[in-house]
């Protein structure tokens, strides 16, 4: 199916480094030599399936984010400026970007750089189930448990059915475009629960231990071990 | 608090290793140069707080056991049989084996083999605020799920009073002891959920990313890593 549709990639770089304590944006700190975003970018850049990529960055850092796709050679980027508040916003902005004849979309978290080629075949792949939506999950393998705001224990939540999701998620460009344009859509965590509010079928593939999301500065360290115990 | 009252620790290594694809039981599995539970149980061993080890190993295993005991030069420990079927039975064994004079009991799995000193300093720490048991947490940060037998997702679940929990758990052992004379103690999926059951409170602390929990083969690699990584 990649090969024959067009599919486009938004990566949304628009979060802040709050708890990373950085001052930088968050896709914008230091991961080896580059900012944590060019290696999302680059893996969706490598991809063959992808056809095209749209980049969200806050406001102001354009022409870092211009420097960081010169540096590492991906040819398939263009970048959006972020104007709104929430994630959703800024997914928005990048789909409107995205050219009307794209088939599929990916969203993807540039706080998830270890994306592998693997797992975006995957996404891909989910599509000739008939989906809406595809997206990478996990198993829960610890037990669950919910909390009060004093962390004291309310109860043991049942996990046999539950999963942890990851990005890229891909959907069929019509749907997402029309999850997209509900007026709660800031509300929504991710763009899989804005398709699904409106009916769309979302679909679970494999997910990747490895592509963690990054929220601390221990993540952060912990992607860099196993990116290098490749 | 745990250098003035008796603080014993349970370590389970009974479960099988069938996702992991080993003929040996989980525990038994090959963790660098020891097998894996040689990692809990020396943690264990040395921390200062522990008084005392009671080391559950699945029937005919006990020759394997003591050698890595041994050959470890863990000296709190002593080594019980699993009889039963579940994990909660083959904990209620050990806890047998514990001296009556033991305040504490901490519950640890053996397929955690990253159990660091500080993580057992916080989980004995909890038990200043007058808790029944004290239990590792961490925050979920990917957006949860709920899915059916074939992988579609059927609702996006509320994250934010969800964390998942790892061991050790901490127990004032009269409250563990009751909790698992319950006639249903097989169907808790941690002893944590047994004392909820009777009305125990239960508080978090927080956890260890690192401390993962070994299910598959990919998990052992990440373990070695993340220990190689110190």
């Amino acid at each position: 199916m990649a090969e024959v549709v067009a599919v486009w990639a938004v990566v949304v770089a628009a979060g802040s480094g709050e708890r990373l304590g950085a001052e930088h944006p968050k896709a914008f700190v230091a991961f080896g030599d580059n900012p944590l975003v060019a290696a999302s970018v680059s893996a969706l850049d490598d991809h063959p399936g992808i056809d095209g990529i749209v980049l969200v960055v806050p406001a102001g850092w354009e022409e870092r984010a211009t420097f960081m796709v010169d540096d590492i050679g991906a040819g398939k980027v263009s970048i959006a400026i972020a104007g709104g508040a929430s994630r959703s916003d800024s997914v928005a902005l990048g789909v409107a970007e995205v050219p009307t004849d794209a088939v599929l979309i990916l969203v993807h978290d540039a706080a998830r750089p270890l994306v592998s080629a693997e797992l975006i075949d995957r996404v891909l792949a989910g599509f000739y189930d008939g989906a809406d939506g595809v997206i990478p999950a996990l198993p829960i393998v610890d037990t669950v448990k919910r909390v009060d705001g004093a962390g004291r224990v309310v109860e043991t939540v049942e996990r046999a059915d539950l999963c942890t999701v990851q990005t890229p998620q891909g959907f069929l460009a019509d749907v997402l475009r029309r999850a997209l344009a509900a007026p709660d859509r800031a509300t929504g965590t991710d763009c899989a629960s804005l398709v699904e509010r409106i009916g769309g079928t979302v679909v679970t593939v494999e997910g990747d231990p490895r592509a963690i999301k990054i929220t601390t500065r221990d993540d952060l360290r912990r992607a860099e071990e196993l990116r290098d115990a490749d």
